[in-house]
C-alpha cells in the first residue's frame, strides 16, 4: 500500500481520504464490521480536540461524569421519537454470564434516556438546578455504510446533559454550548463553520430544535461537525425529571444535551489536507514541530544531533510540542515524506551547513517547496518558530474561509441551485415545508444542512416553490 | 438517607463505605444490576487519578489508542488460560441493527486479543518495536456480587499494552509499570502499597508472571490497586505477532499488559476516610480548599464575600483548586458537614471578625475539631495554604504508612498467622505449593495477595507445612 501513489484529492477525493487516514496511521480498520480502530497518532489529536473543548466546558460550569455503558432495552421506549430514531440502529446485549438475560440491555447510542432515569433521582428541587453534565465516551450504533472517522458503529465522543427551570434557561444552554462549539471550530481547528438550526426532518429523534456547525469539505460538500439539542420536555416527562418550584409546585424540567464526535478528526482532514496528506493546525497538531537531522558521516551526526537538541529543548521550555526524528537508516527526504503525510506543521532541516552558520532551515507544510522555506538564526529559534505556527494557523482558517466563499452560491433560480450544490453550497430562500425540502433531496441529492443563525437577505421566495420564504436555508450534499 | 447518621467505621466498614461513596456523591446505583454511575464528584477524583498516571506513562514514552468495544467471540477462545479466564465473565452482543449476528460479539473484558491481532499486522520488523500503547476506556465482567467502585460489571480503567523484542525487554517493562503504580500510589494518592508477585492461581489468565501492588484498607483487609503482567508470548503466538529480527529471522514478540481502575477510587474512599467521611489527598482532590463564608446581614456578606473571592483569586492564581461555597440558605454548620462528607482537604473559614481583622481560619480535614484549627493572616495566605497542603499530603501518608506496619505481623506459627488476618496483613514464609496456598485460603479466608518484591528476612519453613520456603508471602483477607 505505502508503495502506490496517494490519488489527488480532484482524482478521487473519498479514496484520497482513506489512503491519508491509513497511511498517516491515524486509524486503522476493526476486525468487526465498521468498527475502528484510533492509532496514537490519531488518538492524540483527539486528545487536544477534547483538551480544547473540555477547557471550554468546565469554564461554563459543567463537570464530567460517567453513565452506564449498558440501557434496559425498555429505556429507549420510553419516549416516542427517541425509539423511532434509535430502535434500528441498537446493539442488544442478550446473554450475560453465560445465562439468557430476563431484559436485554442495549449498548447506549446515545445517554439521554440512562441520564433522564438518574436525573429524575437527583433533582427534587429548584435548589438542584442547573445541572451541568458532560461525558466522554465511545457509543454504538449500527451503521450499515461505513467511513473511518465519518460514521463507524462505535464512534468516540462527549455527550452534555443539562437540566433546568425553565424553557428560557434550557434555550441559553443550548445556544451556549453551540457557541462553543463554533469558537473551538473557528479558533482551535481552524474550520470556518456555519452555525444553524435543523429542519424538523433533519433534527435529533426527540429534540424540539437542533442546532448544529455545518462545515465545506475539500470538495464541497457539507460535514455536520457538532451538533446542540433543546429537548424541551420531551425527556423530563417520559424520564419523570421534575423539580419542586420556590412556590412549592412541581414542575417537569427543561433538559438539552450536545456533541461533538471523531467526525470532527474527518473534518480536519478533509478541510485542510492536499494532495501531499494531512496538514493539521498547530493549535491541535499532536507535534506542531518535527526536527529532522541530515548528516552524512557519524561525526556530522554528531554535531547535527547536539544541535538539534538544543533546539528542541528551547522549543518545549515555551511549551511547543516538538519531535525529533531520530530513526536509523531512513533518507531525510523519506522523513520529508512521512511528516508531510502526517501533516506536522512546521519542518526543522538540520544539516551540517545549518550547524556552521548557526541556522536551521524551517519548512511549512501549508506552503509546499521552496517558497514556504526559510533559514532561521538558531539563536531566539522558539519565539520565530511560535510565531509561524500562530501564522500557519491563521493562513488556514483564512484558506478554508476563502475555499467556502468561493463554493457558495446564491443562485437566483432552481437551475442554478442544481449547479451550485454540485460544487458546493446553495445558499437560499425556502418556505419551510418539508415537501419542498424532500424534493429537493430527491432531485438533487442536496439536504437542508441548516437556517444560518446568521440572515441577512430578509424575506423572499422559496428556491423551490416560489412562495413566501421567511429565511435563507443552506443546502449542499452532505457526509 | 440523609438524615440517619453515618455508621462508624468500626460498627460496620462496610455499610460506611457504602454510604460515604453515595453521601459525598461519588457515585450512584444504576438501574442495570451491577453497573454504578460515577457522580461529577467522583469522575473529577478519577480525572485527578488518570492525569498523574497519564503523564507518567508519557513521560516513559507510552502514547494512547482507542480500540474497539466490541471484540469478535472467536477471539476469546484463541488463548487457552484467557478463555478459561474469562468465558464465563462475558456480555455477548447477539443482535445488531434488528438482525441476529452470525457470529456473536462479546463486549471486551480486557482487549489483549483485539490488540494482539492488530499488533500481528502493524508489526513487521524490530525497527517497529518496541510497541507502547495505553487505553483509557471501559470494560464489561459479568460479576455476580458487586460494590460500588470495588467491583462493577462495567468499570473505567487504563489498559497499557505493549510488544517487545526480547523477554528482558518485556520483563523491564513490566517491572516500570509496576514502579509507576507504586509512584503514583505513594506520592499522589498517599497510599502506601506493597509491590510483589502474584502466585500461579492468583495471577492474570494468560500471564506468565503477574505483579500487583497491594494496599491496606481501614478495615486491615488488603486491596489489590493495580496489576501488570508479563505475558511472555502467549498472546503472540496466539495472535501470530511476529517481527523479522536483525538477522531476517521471524520471532515472536512478548508482550505485556498493565492496569489500574476505578478500583483505586474505592482505595483512596477506604484508606483515608475517617467516621465522618471521605478524607482526599490533597495531590488527587477534586477541591484542595473550600471557602466557607460566615455572616448574618447583608452588609456582612457584601464584605465577608468580597475578602473570600480575593481570597479565591489568590489561590487560583498558584493552581491551588479552590471551591467557594455560595450556596443560599444553608448554615454554615451545615456546608462544614457537607464538605467534611466530602473529603475537602483543607476549609476555609471567613466571618465579619475574621474580615475585621484581615485573617481567616483554617481547618485541616485530616485533624478534625480545635487542633486543626488555625488564624492565619489574609496576606500571604497563599503560600501558607500551599505549604499545609503539602503537609496533609505528608500526614495522611504517614498516617496509612502506620496504620499499616502496626497491622502487620509476622505470625511465628500457624496460630498466630490466624490471628494475625482477622486484623490484618500476615507476612510469612510459603514454600510456594499451590495446595499450601489453598489450604490457608480455605481455612482462614486470607488469600496469597503477593511475595513482595523486597525481601528481608531470607529464606525458611512455610507457615502451612513446614517445608523449607525460599521467600515470605503477604497473606490477608482482601476485597
Amino acid at each position: 500500500m505505502a508503495d502506490r501513489k496517494l490519488p489527488t484529492r480532484a482524482e478521487d477525493f473519498a479514496e484520497w481520504y482513506n489512503q491519508v487516514v491509513l497511511r498517516a496511521e491515524m486509524a486503522d480498520y476493526a476486525p468487526v464490521r465498521g468498527c475502528m480502530i484510533v492509532r496514537p497518532y490519531g488518538w492524540a489529536l483527539w486528545e487536544n480536540i477534547t483538551a480544547g473543548l473540555d477547557r471550554r466546558f468546565k469554564a461554563t460550569g459543567h463537570m464530567n461524569a460517567a453513565f452506564p455503558l449498558l440501557i434496559p432495552r425498555s429505556f429507549i421506549d420510553k419516549e416516542k421519537h427517541h425509539v423511532a430514531g434509535f430502535s434500528p440502529e441498537l446493539a442488544v446485549v442478550t446473554i450475560g454470564g453465560g445465562e439468557e438475560l430476563e431484559e436485554p440491555l442495549v449498548i447506549r447510542p446515545t445517554s439521554e434516556t440512562i441520564i433522564g432515569h438518574a436525573y429524575a433521582k437527583w433533582i427534587q428541587s429548584y435548589r438542584d438546578l442547573p445541572v451541568l453534565i458532560n461525558q466522554w465516551n465511545s457509543v454504538v450504533r449500527w451503521e450499515l455504510r461505513t467511513k473511518l472517522f465519518l460514521r463507524t458503529l462505535e464512534f468516540f465522543w462527549q455527550e452534555g446533559h443539562t437540566a433546568h427551570a425553565t424553557l428560557e434557561e434550557a434555550e441559553a444552554e443550548t445556544r451556549q454550548m453551540l457557541d462553543i462549539y463554533t469558537d473551538f471550530a473557528v479558533r482551535d481547528a481552524a474550520i470556518p463553520v456555519i452555525p444553524g438550526r435543523k429542519s424538523d426532518s433533519e433534527k435529533f429523534a426527540g429534540a424540539d430544535i437542533t442546532y448544529s456547525i455545518e462545515a465545506m469539505m475539500g470538495d464541497g460538500k457539507a460535514l455536520q461537525s457538532g451538533t446542540s439539542h433543546n429537548l424541551g420536555q420531551n425527556f423530563a416527562k417520559a424520564f419523570d425529571i421534575k423539580y419542586l418550584d420556590k412556590g412549592g409546585v412541581h414542575q417537569f424540567c427543561w433538559t438539552t444535551s450536545w456533541g461533538l464526535s471523531t467526525r470532527f478528526v474527518g473534518a480536519i482532514v478533509m478541510v485542510h489536507g492536499d494532495d501531499q496528506g494531512l496538514i493539521l493546525p498547530p493549535r491541535v497538531a499532536p507535534y506542531q514541530v518535527v526536527i529532522v537531522p541530515i548528516f552524512k558521516s557519524d561525526e556530522e551526526k554528531a554535531a547535527v544531533f547536539d544541535a538539534a537538541r538544543k533546539i528542541r529543548n528551547e522549543l518545549v521550555a515555551v511549551d511547543i510540542r516538538v519531535k525529533m526524528d531520530e530513526r536509523d537508516g531512513m533518507s531525510p527526504g523519506f522523513k520529508f515524506n512521512d511528516w508531510e503525510m502526517r501533516g506536522v506543521p512546521l519542518r526543522i532541516e538540520l544539516g551540517p551547513k545549518d550547524v556552521a552558520g548557526g541556522s536551521a532551515v524551517l519548512a511549512r507544510r501549508d506552503r509546499p517547496g521552496r517558497e514556504g522555506k526559510a533559514s532561521v538564526a538558531q539563536q531566539g529559534i522558539a519565539s520565530v518558530v511560535a510565531k509561524l505556527l500562530s501564522e500557519i494557523q491563521g493562513a488556514l482558517f483564512q484558506r478554508a474561509l476563502d475555499f467556502r466563499k468561493s463554493n457558495t452560491l446564491v443562485p437566483k433560480d432552481y437551475n442554478e441551485f442544481k449547479l451550485a450544490v454540485e460544487k458546493g453550497f446553495a445558499l437560499s430562500h425556502w418556505c419551510g415545508s418539508a415537501d419542498c425540502e424532500a424534493k429537493i433531496k430527491e432531485e438533487t441529492k442536496a439536504t437542508m444542512r441548516c437556517i444560518p443563525l446568521e440572515q441577512t437577505a430578509g424575506p423572499g421566495e422559496c428556491v423551490y416553490c416560489g412562495q413566501a420564504a421567511p429565511e435563507q436555508a443552506l443546502f449542499a450534499k452532505a457526509y
